[in-house]
């Protein structure tokens, strides 16, 4: 605790980014990058926008990239705010909509990023527990709370909800926002997009860093009411009027454009999926069903620290939580290409050819 | 107020920027952009990093910028923190360092944004007066406070307080944070920085969008002691771990790196700006003495908010304030370029030739 820090400061557990180190020839599963590149039609948007109009401030509406997404959506531009990352999106999220009286109510297993804005937010949050088999039901939400937020498919176990469970959530919480974060969602999972027109507190977070290829662009949006919308640009005009530079623009656009890429490559993201799922049942693995691109899943035998530091030993990155308790024993692996899972499938048999 | 929003949204009043109107032939002199574009090694540098790296997140600690404004500055690493823009640096430090139990200390005239990020995080805040000429006074700043932000030159007076009143204030405020916001230092202010070493309360906020004509990129940076930074970084990793893209960090570390481009723009900005302010006093303008890349000038006879509209009304941009009230009569012009100059003073000469 430094003497010159408003004192929550010495509170906070800020959120831990999976590892980005420069290792030759690694292995990287550690943080649900695409495998492959983002659309060429997207590095050609960025290099035509490196040009001397940088000297001047982006435009802070984003107004090409909002009304690009709100027509492939099927909404309108004043139901599309968008920012710096899904992240940033649900900092302003999490200020607007989530802080109430009640308390806000979330999976106890779910993104670790979210008690991190409760903390800095000094908002009140209450898990609600995931069943036996890792799922969320969405009967548990019926109590008293001032908000509800879920990831849909969950992170980390990959387990979708369909749409319709969504709708039946919205049915029972109509006087309470919901926040569905669909980060994953393109990976065979239902977005709850349709259901925004007849629920005005459904707001839907979704981000290009997964099934666009564009991790390192950072641009993420939320879609909903207007109403919700406004509450979000307000927060994000008193934090940082542009978080989005010209070059992010650019190429979040193109990438929207590119329709053909995207369905190739989440297409080909699933295959894997398939592969990398099968390879870890065969060593001995129980995999979640996954809908994202990445799988959950642990060993009969060896624990999740002790393979991903065997892992880490061999040049192959893969996620470990050591909290909740609960998920200690897993580790999530990114899907990725046909060369890096049979690179990790190989060293996951080398690992468990020796006895623990 | 929409009923999901948090009360606190309906109570915000969010930063207002300059607009950023697409009309033709327009002369843009509202938001202190440069007339000059960045480095061309800047361009190259965005340009070779659009590639398909950009699935992978960036860098969250952005150790090669960090290292190079560090290197730049005759700091440390970690005594540096970047973000996104100098905005989104303000409003961590605002969180941060910024919030404690006796009220912020700023002056009654300074940059617009700061009341935004008070009503944002809850923050009470203290205004003291400039002066009749429009100037800051240390001496005022003797009174009970938590913290004391300045901007130094301050906006959107453009006045420059030396290093030896800032040495002063820190003199008499060992106890608490004082952030000095040097967004326009570059164009003949004395910078803070070297008094870093000897005050563990002083943090310095800098920015790429003006000298370093990025505002287009959105990075900026604070500097200060170690245990400042690492409280800001605390609030950073728990709002958005990723603030800046690949392509910001590459460009901004090349902006660093080309010293003569950056010394010739900067000495380009400031002769036009001699030239502005000679041609703004023989229309009849008091030009406040101005260190920034822009200038703050009141017509003996004719109101801001009249010239600003007839400006406009010719395609030419400056920004007028409507409060507070004493800065009402003034417009802030931005330093153009030698053609921008002489199509403003031009438009200016047209519209004072007819009574008011």
């Amino acid at each position: 605790m430094n003497r010159f820090w408003n004192p929550l400061v010495a509170e906070l557990t800020p959120y831990a980014p999976g590892e980005q180190p420069c290792v030759a020839d690694l292995v990287k599963l550690n943080t649900n990058e695409s495998p492959l590149g983002p659309s060429p039609r997207v590095l050609e948007a960025i290099r035509a926008a490196a040009t001397d109009a940088l000297r001047l401030y982006p435009d802070y509406e984003a107004t090409a990239l909002r009304a690009t997404l709100a027509a492939y959506h099927g909404l309108t531009p004043d139901q599309v705010l968008v920012g710096n990352g899904s992240d940033e999106v649900l900092a302003f999220v999490f200020v607007a909509l989530l802080k109430h009286e009640a308390p806000l109510l979330l999976p106890d297993v779910t993104y670790s990023f979210y008690p991190a804005y409760c903390r800095l937010f000094g908002i009140r949050a209450e898990t609600v527990p995931l069943d036996a088999s890792m799922r969320v039901h969405v009967a548990d939400y019926r109590r008293p709370g001032g908000a509800i937020i879920l990831s849909n498919p969950n992170a980390p176990t990959g387990i979708a909800l369909p749409r319709a469970a969504i709708a039946r959530l919205l049915a029972d919480h109509p006087d309470q926002p919901v926040v569905i974060d669909e980060a994953y969602v393109d990976f065979g999972a239902e977005t709850a997009i349709p259901l925004i027109k007849a629920h005005p507190n459904l707001l839907v977070v979704q981000t290009m860093s997964k099934s666009r290829a564009l991790a390192g662009l950072r641009v993420g949006y939320a879609l909903g009411d207007a109403g919700l919308i406004e509450g979000l640009r307000r927060v994000k005009d008193s934090f940082n009027s542009y978080p989005l530079d010209r070059l992010a623009q650019a190429g979040a656009v193109a990438a929207i454009e590119d329709e053909a890429y995207f369905q190739a490559s989440r297409a080909m993201v699933m295959g894997n999926r398939e592969r990398l799922s099968a390879g870890l049942a065969a060593l001995g693995f129980s995999v979640l069903p996954s809908s994202a691109n990445f799988v959950f899943a642990r060993h009969e035998k060896r624990g999740g620290a002790e393979l991903a530091a065997a892992l880490r030993a061999r040049a192959v990155l893969a996620r470990h939580f050591a909290e909740p308790e609960r998920i200690a024993p897993y580790l999530r692996i990114s899907v990725g290409s046909e060369r890096e899972i049979a690179r990790l499938l190989s060293a996951l048999e080398d690992i468990l050819s020796v006895e623990a």
